[in-house]
């Protein structure tokens, strides 16, 4: 398949059969995350990809029922940082200056512009770092469908009791979305065979 | 180039030749963003795709001082919705129903849902646009990389101003990202050979 057949075979996927991706495919998907580009390249998450039935039974329990949570091969938990604190931001930049041999007064610029940004009250921090979490989840989605690996976002859980669970510190990080993985069962799934709703082109893209 | 290799590939542009990108790989690109899967299918964005290069210039000049926006074959105006008014909410209801044939009782029980989240007060509303406004960006990206077109996300512009040259009408929509699309001034570009800097896996990814 290429590119649009497999965004177009994908869809969210609400009954899986339990079946396990194989080990290179979830590093494949691990790996587009990895690579994905975020603002001044901070990578302000984390994820927590785990195929521990027991968790996943948890949290389906606990936090999010929904039973492809517990159908799926693995679930991905994306975490966004909800600061960046100057540790944070000179542990970068001494790995800016590392890989790229960059001068001082590089570093010292591109320190002056990320401060720029963190400093601005204007600018709820972890919003910002939301909304990076959420490219990575783009990265995810699309790797999973050209790996014919389906897949389900989740927003629609229980974000305290999750945070909880895994005993997060809700100071530094929060859990914000879950991607779960795995293979559809489609004898199960109404929304295997439906028609993938989206608005024609003309209605959703303006040329200028 | 399979995924992985287009997505070490790529890199935020800074310097493009102004050479134009095809038609067909624009459409491609921009059927990525149509397919991109969203919070209850509401698809809650537009995109301006603009290859006018007076129209470049002026947003270079106006709300984006990068060099790459002139140079862009074509740029991307990412605009999320301010607010998911009734008439867009059955709207799409309507659609959901006519394409899905669906029954006026799960129509009723879909509605229920999605109007609990906007009537939650807690839930920001425009953030929540914009974070899936934020994967249809990844789709973006991934699809301009799997084409061998380069791109360059581009949050630091003045919004204000852009919304106002472009006459947005604020109480619905604003930009909230820009994508420039094109191919790269390597000769140029004194990033364009640097190495990517990206965490280690282990430091992004937690097994559980």
């Amino acid at each position: 398949m290429d590119l649009i057949e497999s965004l177009n075979w994908r869809y969210a996927t609400k009954r899986m059969t339990g079946e396990k991706i194989s080990e290179k495919d979830l590093n494949t998907i691990l790996e587009a995350i990895r690579l994905t580009p975020t603002a001044y390249g901070l990578q302000p998450f984390k994820v927590i990809a785990t195929d521990n039935q027991e968790l996943l039974e948890e949290i389906y329990e606990k936090s999010c029922p929904q039973i492809v949570v517990k159908q799926a091969s693995h679930l991905l938990i994306f975490k966004a940082k909800k600061k960046l604190d100057e540790e944070y931001v000179e542990g970068y930049l001494t790995e800016l200056k590392r890989v790229r041999n960059a001068t001082d007064e590089y570093i010292d610029g591109y320190r002056t512009k990320i401060r720029k940004v963190i400093e601005n009250p204007a600018i709820n921090k972890f919003s910002w770092m939301i909304r990076q979490t959420y490219i990575a989840l783009g990265f995810a989605l699309v790797a999973a469908a050209e790996l014919s690996i389906d897949s389900t976002p989740i927003e629609g859980f229980n974000a305290k009791v999750l945070n909880e669970l895994l005993r997060l510190d809700t100071d530094s990080e929060e859990a914000v979305v879950l991607l779960t993985l795995g293979y559809r069962n489609a004898e199960e799934d109404h929304l295997a065979k439906q028609p993938k709703i989206r608005k024609p082109m003309e209605s959703l893209v303006e040329r200028m």
